[in-house]
């Protein structure tokens, strides 16, 4: 049972964000922190902007900040977005035919399980990922610019 | 976020036998009722079998049946045997390197979130996804023969 590498990634990206209030990071210091390739993290950045979780700033000096102040990034919220699809068995898909489709009730069981999952989830945010010294800098919410969805961003070359 | 394929059609397929108590159930039968591959359910029901959800018989004739009461089969047991790893995030694999390991709750938090999933899945059984005429006529509990754990078993060629 796995979420995606791109919603695991989301998370570490925006804990590394969140514990550098102070300054713009770049995509190529969250790729060394992290070993994972700037390719895969250039597009989970432009996700996690147009999903309104990271603000970039473009050209030389630019970078991504959060877009909102870490207790307000709820972790279900953020996995929700990011996440392709929780169809955690065929048969939660759309399209799937199925001869037990309609008396069966393994879809209902399992979306039950589902909503407890991200139920947890609902109660955490960015927060609560970080170390308590990284805690104690965050940047303060009455700094933080409104959380903006659906804008398109551009991330700034490192 | 997926379960694996085979926990998916590892619980589709013990649904289809628990709807035919009364007879030995072939790959082949399965394999057409959901248009699932016959060499895919072999694997499948090998499986099952060593995890002690189905006996099979061998020979002309045979084919498999559960291996105790629909309402004896925990769904939350059943996801754990056959589900090769929960590891929602990499940083739950034992052989995870991470500069945040020890310090951030991502772990942890996931794993509650992880245990609630799993938690929901404990409170049903497979006669829980049955329908009420499946259930009608499921094999009672006095007429199955006891689970047998880590039993190597043959499926009978249909």
């Amino acid at each position: 049972m796995r979420l995606t590498t791109m919603t695991d990634y989301s998370m570490r990206l925006l804990m590394y964000v969140a514990q550098h209030p102070q300054r713009l990071c770049t995509i190529a210091e969250v790729a060394r922190a992290y070993d994972i390739s700037e390719a895969h993290l250039m597009k989970i950045t432009h996700q996690l902007g147009l999903c309104g979780w990271l603000e970039t700033v473009r050209g030389k000096g630019g970078g991504m900040r959060l877009a909102a102040a870490p207790a307000d990034i709820n972790l279900g919220a953020v996995v929700r977005s990011i996440e392709p699809d929780f169809f955690l068995v065929d048969c939660l898909g759309s399209d799937t035919v199925c001869l037990l489709t309609g008396s069966c009730q393994l879809t209902s069981i399992v979306s039950g399980a589902l909503r407890s999952f991200m139920q947890h989830l609902d109660r955490h945010t960015l927060a609560d990922l970080l170390p308590a010294t990284a805690k104690a800098v965050a940047k303060p919410k009455s700094v933080i610019r409104p959380v903006t969805f659906g804008r398109r961003l551009t991330v700034a070359a490192s």
